[in-house]
């Protein structure tokens, strides 16, 4: 085993840093087209296409949003937020892959029309481990997490919580009905990121879109100020 | 990134050649023990450790339940199973990896008290992609997911659903107010998967574990009559 781990370290050094040097023309890009670059990324089933969906319609005609779909298959995310008023959509199957990378964001941007576009979100596939590793060239990393997934997600995920610019808590509806404790949750994160601001919504409800939204629009505002 | 890529899959190709032929040594060990060994995979914070816990619970004396948790970080999960009665636990701490391979399951089965054992869960990394890549040696592959997950993951994350020998959907208790819809669900799995057996359950409610305990007893009873 000894021969092929140190080829696999080899290679996946190799692969990361190519990673990282696309993901770097992403940002430049996106940045230069004045589209704010939003990574989301969650557990499967955490509410990333209802957020994406509920930001879109609490934005209003104050920004357009366009959205970059990750999934292993399928294409009903892009189709949902197109419905929802997504000024462009494109859709990657990753063929199995569990993240996406920053060749493959690459690609997508072609087929965007970015100079309409003022925020950019990329959903991850449903993942809390292995997009951490990935850069895509976004200028925010967010991290969604679902109050039914419980308060201990911080303890068990802490590289995802760790490395987010901002967290959002979603499904705060569900906060009484699963038991999940806040104090435990924010004892949690403040531990691993003292820093990162932290919104509770629901998706459902559509509770806290107005302080989150507003949140996105002012770092919208700072890109295009700098 | 072509000799880069080529290199990768002749390394992964050895590397999943390794670990399955590690998973049969395990598979081949806990049989001889007379030990049903579950693998449980599931997104983050499906319940996994919830439904170790009631299942343990259920089961009562009749059968003698040890763990392997597996988490990239924490011992928090291997405690809780103690607690609630588990014969033996034994905490594998990924370092990062997302899924558990079969040479750390190996390491782990020295550290338990196989002879006293019934049945053994192992507790995956909370994941829907990557553990659907790697044997680990069990007899059993249980996908677990939870209703505020939503109904599309079978659409969204096909493979885990296919491979798995038994389905569990939990927080049935959550259906009616995180609006899930069961058709939908049920259409999806069994495209994928036409005959592993669906059960429902509620690890908050104890709802359906006397059905899916008889079964995991009945499969006990079947791999020490084989």
């Amino acid at each position: 085993m000894s021969v092929g781990s140190i080829k696999l370290v080899q290679v996946g050094e190799r692969l990361l840093r190519d990673n990282d040097d696309a993901a770097t023309r992403n940002r430049d890009r996106l940045a230069r087209a004045g589209v704010l670059t939003v990574n989301l990324m969650a557990a499967p089933g955490a509410g990333k296409t209802s957020l994406i969906v509920r930001t879109i319609e609490t934005v209003g005609d104050r920004a357009r949003i366009g959205v970059i779909e990750g999934d292993i298959a399928g294409s009903i995310d892009a189709a949902t937020v197109l419905r929802a008023g997504a000024l462009d959509a494109v859709q990657i199957n990753t063929g199995g892959n569990c993240h996406l990378e920053a060749n493959m964001v690459d690609g997508a941007l072609d087929d965007l029309d970015l100079a309409g576009m003022d925020i950019l979100v990329i959903e991850n596939v449903g993942n809390l481990v292995c997009p951490t590793h990935w850069a895509r060239g976004e200028h925010l990393r967010l991290c969604l997490v679902g109050a039914a997934e419980g308060h201990d997600k911080p303890i068990k995920y802490p590289p995802m919580f760790a490395g987010s610019d901002v967290i959002v808590l979603t499904k705060v509806d569900l906060i009484d009905a699963v038991g999940f404790d806040r104090d435990i949750f924010y004892d949690a994160v403040r531990a691993l990121n003292p820093r990162a601001p932290i919104f509770e919504v629901s998706s459902r409800t559509g509770a806290g879109f107005g302080e989150w939204s507003d949140w996105l629009l002012e770092r919208l505002g700072r890109l295009r100020s700098a």
